[in-house]
């Protein structure tokens, strides 16, 4: 294995500093906020997040990607990011670095800072920070969790479930573009990503926002890589990691955003938000009950 | 052991966020920069960095102590935190918190976001960022380790050595007042933090200026933590974690800058830099010869 100095000249030597930007070498990183700047913190664990034998490329691209998708979560675009490497001998740490880089790269997100240390698990921790972009909508706006209203529509950016199942919860698709899309259209009131399943978080942007919700199971739209051969709703549900958005949208203005959306994807919508606290769905006979699922739970 | 929503919760209940900045809870914090910002990433480790039989207070408060300590080594102020902690059950998370969130406290630096997850090994990445500070000598900077020349005097701010061994280390005291006042000096060239031992980082900081250095051993200041019965001098040059202060300095303005220095414990000149490359230092007998250390390094 590479030592500290090793890696870090390795990867001095790979990356770019963007101009006007202190980046890898020196004991911080330094760079000149455009405005109001989002950050968030992400750890992925051996064992827990992925298994021993798992592509430590793709282990790289999924801690990278799952940073990422929390500033989709704001519609902000990637401005930087810094990786902290906890890693043993038995992992090969250029080629984990490799695979954080490369996902990095693919999202115009430049790395600027690090910390390596030996350790007897794999733990790494992307942190990533960015701004709000300009839109033809309005003004520049990070989307919270807690703009939304009783009576918003929830909706998806894409089919949810089967991603640990199928391997794709390694290959993570952060949806900047969606994100940054939504933060620029005034019909969107809060937005978050998907990672503890539909079921665990459409609740969690309901109670930032002061409402209940209720899900529609049979509209939830279900990702192919859930086996038909199962509980295919539960699935949808219940599973983690799906790393789509979940945005709450003016009712009223539904129909112009379905038409004015640019992506392939279609958004979906699921269900809706209420004044009364909790949350519920509808079963297939019309009636509410409360929610029968909690949600993902990592454990390990 | 709390869980994650638990854990955050307590956070939440326990932090209280600055005007206009968004803190914990939601997919990412938000605050508006000032101006030119600086972030750094740090990782403690379990067996390698502390010991499972520390206490987790004193664990806590170093992880923050040491990540605030390169803001320290910019000179800039703290403006926010993130944690992310792996913890396993037998740590007891709120008190890694506490003791994370204390350290935070005494030196300004809002906690404002984080991650928990479970894990065979405790690691704690504490990311922190800060801006510079205005002075009255000049418009605010953050000091880089390589804006030294050739002829300034390498100055350290207190005594090295002895810091694992005694476990001061695990009360670190960023040195983030002495920072703030020399970058705000024009004397001042370069700045870093000590955590690698003198003989390690002073040609560090010499290599990013584009220069070599010659060091005294004999007017480094050797810390009470070293036994009087060890090699004072080895320890002081290469023992780790010190998290004092290296500055370089230009030499007419040496006696200037000691007599404004408000600081009780003073600054001491341990040597200088010089153009040729490479690491030397002075001899009993006044002879230059190659450095004789390496400098710490972090094994485990």
């Amino acid at each position: 294995m590479l030592d500290e100095d090793q890696l870090i000249r390795s990867l001095r030597a790979r990356v770019r500093d963007p101009e006007g930007v202190l980046g890898i070498g020196d004991d911080c990183c330094i760079w000149s906020p455009a405005g109001p700047t989002c950050l968030s913190t992400d750890t992925v664990v051996e064992e827990r997040h992925f298994l021993p034998a798992d592509d430590p490329r793709l282990v790289g691209r999924k801690a990278a990607g799952a940073a990422l998708s929390d500033l989709a979560a704001m519609g902000a675009r990637p401005v930087g990011a810094v990786v902290a490497l906890t890693c043993p001998a038995r992992w090969d740490a250029e080629a984990l670095v490799d695979g954080i880089i490369t996902e990095l790269d693919r999202h115009g997100c430049p790395l600027l800072g690090g910390d390596t240390t030996g350790g007897g698990m794999l733990v790494i921790t992307v942190t990533v920070w960015g701004e709000a972009v300009a839109s033809a909508h309005g003004t520049p706006r990070l989307l919270r969790r807690s703009g939304a209203h009783p009576g918003d529509l929830l909706v998806v950016t894409g089919p949810l479930g089967g991603s640990l199942r199928s391997g794709r919860h390694l290959r993570v698709e952060p949806r900047l573009a969606e994100g940054q899309w939504l933060a620029g259209h005034p019909a969107v009131h809060a937005l978050m990503d998907l990672s503890d399943g539909l079921a665990g978080d459409a609740p969690k942007l309901a109670a930032a926002s002061g409402c209940g919700c209720i899900l529609l199971p049979s509209q939830v739209p279900v990702h192919d890589d859930v086996p038909l051969m199962s509980d295919q709703v539960s699935a949808a549900m219940c599973d983690g990691e799906d790393f789509e958005l979940l945005a709450a949208v003016a009712p009223e203005m539904w129909p112009i955003l379905q038409l004015a959306w640019p992506f392939p994807r279609p958004l979906m919508a699921v269900g809706w938000l209420i004044e009364q606290p909790g949350a519920f769905v509808e079963d297939a006979q019309g009636r509410l009950v409360t929610m029968p699922w909690r949600g993902f739970v990592h454990t390990g």
